[in-house]
């Protein structure tokens, strides 16, 4: 799919101005990550649901360090756009916790992470999603892949950006006939009680902070060093989290 | 060693009163959970490093949404300890964001945001520590083992608790002989890049607002919601983080 034909067929769902080019600008950054399952593919499973595309997000608590968003019907997706904007607009002074009620889908958690970096803030983003991962021992499917997204600004424009799944393949890859559904679980073989570890942990900081639906736990902060290129220079020009896959 | 021993030989470090009976609760707890590389097998560590037993962390920046501790020379296990009575004893409204500079050695994680959580706030701390992570394509290290710790409270008294170090084996089972140095690298196997990708993430978020010298990162917020009660059930009996090890 075509950039081109992404925008028509988001347009025939309603969408228009701003929110159109926002979701397709996630979807292409999706596409050139390598994380198809994030990309275009997704328009045609958007296509399924029933959208309200004229739903906003509303911020119902704004203080200096705390804000709360109810995403109010709008798509993840938006929720996550209208929260980067506002808080690159009006960033904390110090720090600032955001908790996002009804945030579903919520995309790469990554290219949200990025704008924030991109905007001079430290951010670290996670979300919660239907459940898929079971416990290592077995039974029914406890947590979401529940990402983990950290993103750290860099004085040589090079943000270092981690984006972890804690699932080892992802649902869409299941969805693509690319994975098998025994291979959802947590990652990490036979140390995945750790990463089962940590997205029951994320799983129940964003069910604390948010509810029962899915939602997302935002934190911003102001730098107060510049740590990104002298690590850079000690990996001595390996690929570090968030660099461009290899052309 | 038994805790009396234990206290004996941390007095005579100079250590006493509160700090004592503080430091002695960390190692115990250490031991119950079969964390013994963080237990007493430190106190032989610790008399090995100069130590200014007298030394006081300081609240350098103490705002509502933000704190700014800084270490200044005590020992990082008594700024966790200094920097959880704080908190609660006057929480944060909604949530809060806490840095420490210069907070070595952290201790285990776990420990500190239990406390946290009984205290009725949820809790994610991380840390960093000497750099012994490489790359998962080799080369020098990286990044400390820099644990990420979670523990959300709930009503029926038990905290869910993650405490995830980023390495596939501690610094302590190399030390002791449990491990070969080569399998200290990130948790994984062929996903090793997942866990480097949060510890490196980590490593920055750390550097980033707390500077070049150990230090750790705290957000507390108070819980909306329950979720942990109908998660353990969801779990229908299997051991969840932070649980007691089976007798």
């Amino acid at each position: 799919m075509t950039s081109e034909e992404a925008r028509t067929r988001l347009e025939a769902l309603g969408f228009e101005d701003d929110d159109l080019t926002a979701l397709v600008a996630h979807f292409e950054d999706a596409e050139r990550r390598e994380k198809a399952g994030h990309g275009f593919s997704r328009i045609a499973w958007l296509e399924t649901l029933e959208i309200d595309a004229g739903a906003r997000p509303m911020r119902v608590v704004a203080e200096e360090g705390f804000e709360r968003w109810d995403g109010a019907g709008a798509l993840g997706y938006l929720v996550l756009e209208e929260i980067v904007r506002a808080t690159i607009t009006s960033p904390p002074t110090r720090a600032r916790v955001i908790v996002a009620e009804r945030c579903f889908p919520s995309g790469v958690l990554g290219y949200w992470v990025r704008l924030l970096a991109e905007g001079g803030l430290v951010a670290v983003l996670t979300a919660t999603s239907p459940r898929r991962l079971p416990h290592p021992q077995g039974g029914p499917p406890l947590t979401g892949t529940n990402p983990l997204a950290i993103a750290i600004p860099s004085s040589d424009g090079r943000p270092l950006v981690a984006d972890v799944s804690m699932g080892a393949v992802t649902h869409g890859d299941v969805l693509a006939g690319r994975a098998q559904p025994q291979e959802l679980v947590p990652f990490g073989g036979e140390q995945a009680h750790k990463a089962f570890a940590l997205a029951a942990g994320l799983e129940l900081l964003v069910g604390a902070l948010a509810g029962e639906e899915h939602g997302a736990v935002l934190v911003v902060a102001k730098p107060a060093h510049d740590p990104a290129p002298a690590f850079r220079s000690l990996a001595d020009g390996m690929r570090l989290p968030g660099d461009e896959p290899p052309a």
